[in-house]
């Protein structure tokens, strides 16, 4: 299955941690990001989208 | 394979036309994304992501 696992850091931090795994869906707000698992589970944070990678399974997030 | 396909649409429009097939990795800037397919193919748009569905391949954006 093609979900992806979401990582977040603060600005300042060099390496992003765990948010959720199995995500399915992703919607983005004027600043914060909905987050829906596979497993129903949901995240909202603050924080933007720095990158993408898919084919990695790994979207990572900037919290703000 | 888990790329994406991406759709894109005016923010008066109500149907979204594909952007770029197969989709690996998103970077979005501060009022631009660069999108970048597994064929090497790399587009930059003046766009906001509005949703993404990965289960369904699917990434909606909307031009700014």
């Amino acid at each position: 299955m093609c979900e992806a696992n979401v990582f977040i850091k603060d600005k300042e931090a060099k390496e992003y941690e765990l948010l959720l795994e199995a995500v399915d869906k992703v919607i983005p707000g004027d600043d914060e990001i909905i987050l829906e698992s596979i497993f129903g589970e949901r995240k909202i944070v603050k924080a933007k989208i720095k990158e993408m990678m898919l084919l990695d399974h790994k979207i990572n997030l900037e919290r703000i």
